[in-house]
């Protein structure tokens, strides 16, 4: 894989539109090191290291799934306060590789602690020791494969070289190509705003495509930033703006053995202390953590294995939050919606499908349903001026937005997913794709 | 639609095989007749009429979806003991069309009642009076579309015409095949056995394909039997059977907004009467009627738009059937795992994957996994003389048996499916195909 990584920059905006990149800068505290372990038959980069040389307070959310892969497992049995580096790999997801596989990692952190202990001895004045419970390890690719513990050990000694104390955008990206699998388009997002007087950077890296839901296509999302908040706090604020973003595209967190979008914060930026995420000096901090989070889960959802169109389905003025998730997923992963999507036919009769089976009581004489800014359905009716031709040349877009109103209350909830095409089926009925 | 009706008969064996078509004969007290009311741009029968000269009793299942189209409203609201007439169109779903579509039901239902009462006096000693509480109506096609009253109301001089009183194969093959939407092929299916001494018959059609579960793609199937059973029998031995046959495709019956499945018996055969479907005199029309309603919904998940294989997936060995039910739907509706068959390729990591994700608690190490006799994972790990070149020359099978054990109790579930191909995505995506 080669990549003019100039080219994937073609937007300096901050309120970047998917399919624009922003321009990712240094992060005090973070070092960055990507390189290729062999893992694939063609030469790219396939592991990626995060190193914060002092150490980082991080909170993680994981998969629902009752089957999780050996380096979750690790990652929960971690106590350590503070993380000192998390080492993913593609290619191969160390799910269902039994003790063996989590031996593997064991073993890898023992080699990795070694050398970036080394590592500290050369460049800080202060050295700082990397024990192995101070690792986190993220993994995306095959299950049940043999993990390739040599291939990435071997090439450790690499990785410390290119460890890089400043970033910038190259290196970002870099990064963010190293993690991602079948995705067409890595993922980064940034957010820069102020805790109290402090500036503060929030910058993410994500990986995901496939099916998002309800099934594999692991998705992960690492999230860094320079601002000081405790593993508490970062805990919290993760928990509340994950449910309306990644997992607004993988409902109830039940996806892959692999996922996980974790966050770290250096410290770096020295803002004064935040005991409570209701303090009102947090309130940016919120706001901007849950844009970079939402940013990153739309593009994860906009490259869907073989999609050609970014889909949102909004339930509004529901009952309750419950509802509008049920509805918006029942249309959201419907392949007969998904496959009209797809044929651009505005068939509104399998959204009404759709939300029929979603176990929600509803009102059918205030239902209204709008494609756009097109109504079709109100109050329970087709519109009396309804122009097919009008609403066909609208799904020709590749944008779309589906607006379903209850008219039941206040509550409400947008869904993200994309069509489902030819292509999908051929990408994933690939032997071994 | 132009068929040679020969053709399709291609066995005369009783234990029909999915493919093979039984040759079903005249039942006692149905009459048939299908015409074409030119719903179509195409010249086929679209609309199949039963009639029960003597009535019948009945029972039903109907869709589990929130909105329900006007027919199943209308069957719904039917108080007569006995039914005379179910009169079923295609093309037409006769959902969301709101007030105008139920009322187009009830003009059917006067203009139907009276050619059926006038045809009973010109061909009947006694003649029978038809009244409109004692029709029901089966609707499938296109949701959302003004229902065809007047082409449909056309079309009965010459559907009461075309009544037949004695039936035989081709007047039960075009009857199947009037009531087919997309469905490849019809579906028939057939029993014989004895309630006591006397000999009964269990006869049966039905149409459905699509994407079967979790979506629209409706389902209807109509049972009679000469049997004399009264319709409170009828109702517990319709649901007695449902659970591990139509709704083994359909989980939950949560399909869509028009499914029915409806059992009519004659009582012509005159056998003594059944109190309680525990008697033992009813224990083999159980099993029959269980046979007769599995062999249409296996043909139904078989003939799956655009499938190549007919798929099963058992999950054995669980602490109840709900656990074995979450489990098998969970493997059989994922997109994932159905690509991975049309590729003809052993992927178990996907079957892993979508345990995981069902929301049951397994114990890994019990866990086992079999592809037809290959077993592929045995108590939690892949076995060791594991060829993955012989399962994946089972993959090329056109009916392939997934069998997962859990090793934790004696309950079991089995869910019938196809795998997901190009051209499933094909059929859906064409403008309103």
């Amino acid at each position: 894989m080669v990549i003019n990584l100039n080219n994937l920059f073609n937007s300096k905006s901050k309120n970047a539109k998917i399919g624009h990149f922003q321009d990712l800068d240094h992060l005090d505290g973070v070092s960055i090191s990507t390189t290729s372990a062999n893992l694939y038959n063609s030469k790219r980069d396939d592991v990626v290291l995060f190193y914060f040389r002092d150490g980082a307070n991080y909170a993680s959310v994981y998969t629902q799934s009752n089957i999780v892969s050996e380096n979750i497992k690790w990652n929960l049995n971690i106590k350590s306060k503070k993380i000192r580096a998390i080492l993913i790999n593609t290619r191969n997801a160390n799910a269902f590789t039994g003790k063996k596989g989590f031996q593997a990692l064991k073993n890898l952190a023992e080699e990795l602690s070694i050398q970036l202990s080394e590592k500290s001895n050369l460049d800080d004045q202060e050295p700082k020791k990397t024990k192995t419970s101070d690792i986190m390890f993220a993994c995306t690719g095959t299950i049940g494969e043999k993990f390739p513990t040599n291939k990435i050990k071997n090439c450790f000694p690499d990785l410390m070289d290119k460890i890089k104390y400043t970033q910038n955008k190259y290196i970002w990206m870099k990064a963010a190509m190293g993690i991602i699998t079948t995705d067409l388009k890595p993922k980064i997002a940034m957010e820069e705003c102020k805790i109290g007087n402090t500036s503060v950077r929030i910058y993410g890296i994500a990986k995901g495509s496939g099916m998002i839901f309800p099934n594999m296509a692991t998705t992960l999302g690492f999230i860094f930033t320079d601002a000081n908040l405790s593993s508490s706090i970062l805990k919290k604020v993760l928990q509340k703006n994950i449910e309306t973003t990644f997992n607004a595209i993988s409902c109830d967190g039940d996806t892959s053995t692999n996922d996980m979008v974790t966050i770290f914060s250096t410290g770096k930026a020295k803002n004064k202390e935040i005991k409570n995420i209701t303090d009102p000096k947090f309130k940016e901090f919120n706001n901007s953590f849950h844009k970079v989070l939402l940013n990153l889960a739309k593009r994860v959802a906009a490259d869907g294995e073989g999609s050609s169109k970014f889909v949102t389905i909004s339930t509004i003025n529901c009952k309750n939050e419950k509802d509008a998730k049920l509805i918006s997923f029942s249309v959201a992963n419907s392949p007969l919606v998904k496959t009209a999507l797809a044929g651009e036919d505005p068939n509104w009769g399998r959204i009404v499908m759709a939300i029929g089976k979603a176990k929600v009581k509803i009102d059918l004489k205030k239902l209204s349903i709008k494609f756009g800014n097109f109504k079709i359905i109100e109050k329970g009716e087709l519109v009396n001026d309804y122009k097919e031709d009008d609403v066909a040349a609208y799904m020709k877009n590749e944008k779309i937005d589906i607006i379903i109103d209850l008219g039941m209350g206040a509550k409400e909830f947008t869904a993200y997913t994309m069509d489902f095409t030819k292509k999908y089926v051929e990408i994933n009925s690939d032997y071994r794709s």
